[in-house]
């Protein structure tokens, strides 16, 4: 990746990702920026989609939905445009992986509504500036993920294991990464686990469902956090006939800061009157 | 009020409700629990609403949504019934108030949705615990809420001003309470605004919309919070043909501690299972 997409603002790597100039994945741009998941459904199923993530915060913090047949994020930036402004789009169809694209320009309706959901990247970021080293972030390589026996609370036709991904921590910075990432809510807060793998059904620590194996070091523990995959296996699991995620690893960067407890850029800045 | 009241569970304060033996305000009832908010209203505009929210948190923090038709809020306690387990309900038809109810058994439809909002009762507790006295709870008079001249931001036919609460707080504690207060993302947060009613649209500080006026003392500033009233208000100006809430004052009791971040039951005590 060159030193100029990642000295762009969010405003400027959008601009480019619209225009077809960059289209990989986002880790490292924007920085200081809440970068999110993306799930598109069908009205139909966008009040249980909701309620199921109310219902599971940790895996999936709501932080911007659309209007009803509106491309634009509105509460989460300047002209953020669902449909062109991610580098890529998975599509499924029945609850399959169906296509992939760099637009859904072609694929928006009027009944389509889009959900971002806060990402781990925020308490990455945090937990490096404090100085604790992340295995996978160090090698290159994509966070270990897992279906855990952790059930999910059911909303509709959502419902499902909990999703986890794993880092491994010194023993001695555990406490730490705890109260640093405890303080991001909207980037899935505090671990949902620390230690044993085999209590929460992970029985191959070395064979993750998702991403690449990441090796425990001597005197490090494997801390698990509730991850944004969770809502993309509760949407398979129910097999709707359409809905579009972001590719993973490809997200939405929003001008929302990192650190914010509110992801709302202020009513005032959005041009919107008091009664 | 008794003191055998003042001393019962969440539950036992529930059931009392529920078989008529008690119909007054909530305060200072089941210590350390969660209270909230009550908004029952059609599915057909539920999205919305719950759009609503996620672009106000801080006016209307979202702590339980039932499914569709069902009267049990089934994440924030054991047995929770929407229509029997509040003491008091006000029904709303065309944005009017109709008709009070200490039960709504048989207004329940199956198109109904139930919404608890958290409510400012949580961070009252946590700083009365770091000895900041409390002007309205000490004279035991009704917080005094304002209209403002602060929009929320829209979302479908919700829409308005945000209302605020205010405490007048010792100049020299204002900082400690805006910390305290901040804690609880789901008890509105910290505050909106500090100082100058004026600057938020209020222009007589003794002359609330709602609830008592309240006495600033030499050396005392207002501090404004963002208030469960805003989302009455919003569906008031929505004109609804039909819409329930609790009666100010009479709150939802919840099972959940008052300090917890994610207002859910563990999904393994509600019996679910992963797939």
């Amino acid at each position: 990746m060159g030193n100029s997409f990642r000295d762009m603002s969010a405003v400027e790597i959008r601009r480019a990702i619209r225009t077809g100039h960059y289209s990989r994945h986002t880790a490292g741009l924007a920085k200081g920026k809440m970068q999110a998941n993306l799930v598109v459904l069908p009205e139909a199923h966008a009040l249980d989609f909701m309620r199921y993530c109310q219902r599971n915060p940790q895996p999936c913090p709501v932080i911007g939905v659309t209007d009803t047949g509106d491309s634009l994020f509105r509460t989460l930036g300047a002209d953020i445009d669902v449909c062109t402004d991610l580098p890529s789009y998975n599509v499924y169809r029945e609850g399959k992986l169906s296509e992939q694209h760099g637009s859904i320009r072609d694929l928006w309706r009027d009944d389509l509504v889009a959900f971002a959901l806060g990402c781990s990247f925020t308490f990455e970021h945090a937990l490096k500036r404090a100085g604790i080293a992340l295995w996978h972030v160090d090698h290159d390589r994509t966070v270990p993920m897992y279906r855990t026996r952790m059930p999910t609370v059911a909303a509709g036709p959502f419902s499902g294991p909990m999703v986890v991904s794993m880092r491994p921590l010194p023993d001695d910075r555990i406490a730490e990464a705890i109260k640093i990432s405890a303080a991001y809510p909207l980037a899935h807060g505090a671990p949902v686990h620390v230690g044993a793998p085999h209590e929460i059904g992970i029985e191959q620590i070395d064979k993750p469902d998702w991403g690449d194996k990441a090796a425990i070091g001597t005197g490090e523990t494997p801390v698990f956090w509730a991850c944004g995959v969770t809502p993309q296996v509760a949407i398979a699991k129910a097999a709707l006939p359409f809905c579009i995620t972001h590719t993973p690893g490809h997200m939405l960067i929003t001008d929302i800061p990192e650190d914010a407890q509110n992801p709302i850029i202020a009513a005032a800045d959005l041009n919107i009157q008091a009664a």
